[in-house]
């Protein structure tokens, strides 16, 4: 299945919503410190956007123990977009360090040691990934980083001076230590380092701002009392929502398959989008477009198609987006009259005669045969648009599928080519 | 005030005693682990001795930030010499590293950070004041050892791995660590990595056995889970109980005044020696003599004696231990037939005429002139044994007073000369 790898850009917003910072809270659950009537740079966000007088550096932090990311992961990179294009900096820092080092307890199965290729890897894919998001290109706007950079250079004489400025009450009055703590699982040490070092990270680029989902706000307030310790006046917090995935219930993840990768193609985004439930459209119209929400059409069944079209446009273009939706609409209504838009998979890979469910299996639509033979049991596969319903069907020759739409599910397709 | 530095050493233990262990478990509070009846060299200390094909290695931490020791912090030495004379190395471990850091927080007294000169200096000085203890002199019986050489080079991933073989429940199981907790006093993070620094020392020189306190068994335990993470045999803990002071009733401590010091004179040592309560006792020759306890003399006046002579031997040698006791006799009858084993004070550090309370604050028999004058005011002061009931005595000239034995209390002697 080929990808295309959009590189339209999201719209900058208007010169006026960068002047009454309408872009700084659109979506925005918490920014803290935020004393609003302060005239403080210091307590007031607002007055440090306008009165310093250079760009401000804008924290983000990437794991690169896990490169595929999808629109929940999207959702501060679209705010800091927004800082870029109001002029500031945006600073991207990898985690290199912790992934290289892994967990030493060999508990984690995400704190896995990983080499310097593969972290360099994860992290080209990751950025790449971010490309239709973040302004890569307008010079002094963007900024990578890895923090092995300065946490490789940490000795031990340092280490406890980090150490001293928190204690054991602070850290285990924080969301998921309490609990831990409260049920007696084991928390090791070092885990006490993992915010510090986070922390560690603003007071190594000098951030003013960091940026994060609602989960964050212990690790940007240790980065806030790191930079203070070292003489730095403390960033600010932007903290995000976390986004409900695509089941409507539980927040948008990987594991759980409720999630819209940001290099599905533009036909698998466009139709898992058009089916988010009603009572999500608001916030995915607030957290990943900029269209104005009080202009928004009335019909449920309209905003659907919209919200779709507008996102697969931000990553594949208006084209692919309008074509995307063409073609959802001719699949679902059983034509086949436009399926350019359906991405390929080339039977070349495959061995004839052919068992149908070892071309399902072969192209990724099921995760294996067996899989495959349970889909077809189960109905949901369809070739053109007709169900099929025989377990062995099987093929002689390729040319007998050639154009054809291949369908598991109402989200899954292939068009069969040589 | 001139101090001899005596340089006898102690006995050294009969090889019938070095044979059964009398040596080794003599005035110990605690072993362990101790299995007494495995034939494993891994749970059984006895046979850790005798079936090891080379001298063990036997660690002691010392802290430079303290370098006036007493009889109380002894203990642990006087163990580690007998080991010494079984053949053993002992390891001492100069603690420079954290001495020169400090608290991070800057909350200790104790952890006020130090110069490299000072650190040297105090390490010099604590050396100086085991030489009547240890066997500097036989080759391979004694290894100094400077923390620094190893926890200087820790990196961050490297203190990652320690901190991750304890959990945060272990460490607030901690006697200290569990009662602030409870109390909501601050623990600030930096103070878990101490007990991990000295145990990871423990790995640095592939100990087999750590000596200490009682109140030292949790670092020592944390050096054993230390040494097999890192594929070491782990060492015995052998715990020596706390001393009581000269009151009878506290800890001895310098803080308290109720100590004795290494580099106490005879006299002084003799003096406070000889007045020790008789439920203490026992335990004094028990960890500070190696006299057989059941021959001790019946009359409780004959055994003060005998420990403050023989304990004055150590440190000052028969003939000084012999002269002091001369001394306190005569000075206790009120007679002034010898006074030569009273420490001088010269009075050509006073401006004549001179007040006698005067005289006992440049002495350092009183902690300052308005001490003074409440000593006199309190009838402890006497001059040639007779009492000085003028608060405001004063001497025209220094010769009036040459020769002349100034006391203060019961413990506290001068010989005024020119």
């Amino acid at each position: 299945m080929t990808q295309s790898q959009g590189e339209t850009k999201i719209q900058p917003t208007t010169d006026n919503a960068v002047k009454n910072f309408t872009w700084l809270r659109r979506g925005v659950s918490e920014i803290f410190p935020e004393q609003v009537h302060s005239d403080d740079p210091l307590e007031n966000l607002e007055k440090r956007l306008t009165d310093t007088h250079r760009p401000l550096r804008v924290k983000l932090g990437i794991d690169p123990t896990s490169p595929d990311i999808h629109l929940g992961h999207s959702i501060p990179y679209r705010k800091l977009r927004a800082f870029q294009d109001a002029g500031h900096t945006a600073v991207l820092i990898i985690g290199d360090f912790t992934a290289k080092i892994g967990d030493p307890t060999g508990k984690s199965e995400v704190r896995r040691q990983l080499s310097d290729e593969i972290v360099a890897q994860n992290a080209k894919t990751y950025l790449n990934q971010l490309r239709p998001i973040l302004d890569f290109d307008t010079p002094g706007r963007l900024e990578v980083r890895y923090n092995s950079e300065w946490l490789s250079k940490l000795d031990l004489a340092k280490i406890l001076e980090l150490l001293s400025t928190m204690t054991v009450g602070q850290m285990l009055a924080k969301e998921g230590f309490a609990e831990r703590y409260a049920q007696e699982n084991p928390i090791y040490l070092h885990e006490f380092l993992y915010p510090i070092m986070q922390g560690y990270d603003s007071v190594a680029v000098e951030a003013d701002v960091e940026l994060g989902g609602t989960d964050q706000k212990f690790n940007i307030a240790v980065g806030r009392d790191l930079q203070r310790h070292f003489g730095f006046p403390p960033q600010f917090g932007v903290l995000m929502p976390i986004l409900i995935g695509t089941d409507g219930t539980q927040k948008m993840s990987k594991s759980l398959g409720n999630y819209i990768g940001l290099s599905d193609d533009p036909l698998t985004m466009y139709s898992k989008l058009e089916k988010i439930p009603d009572h999500l459209l608001e916030q995915y119209f607030e957290l990943l477009t900029d269209l104005p929400l009080d202009v928004l059409p009335e019909n449920p069944r309209d905003r659907q198609k919209l919200l779709a079209l507008n996102i697969v446009a931000q990553f594949h273009g208006q084209e692919a987006a309008a074509k995307a939706q063409q073609t959802a609409m001719s699949l679902v209504q059983g034509a086949t009259t436009d399926t350019s838009a359906v991405p390929e998979f080339s039977l070349s890979q495959v061995e004839f005669p052919a068992k149908l469910f070892y071309i399902l299996s072969a192209s990724k639509l099921c995760k294996s045969s067996s899989d495959a033979r349970r889909q077809i049991q189960g109905g949901a596969v369809r070739l053109n648009s007709d169900r099929v319903t025989q377990l062995d069907l099987a093929f002689e020759k390729p040319e007998q599928l050639y154009e054809k739409v291949l369908q598991v599910g109402k989200n899954k397709f292939v068009r069969l080519v040589p």
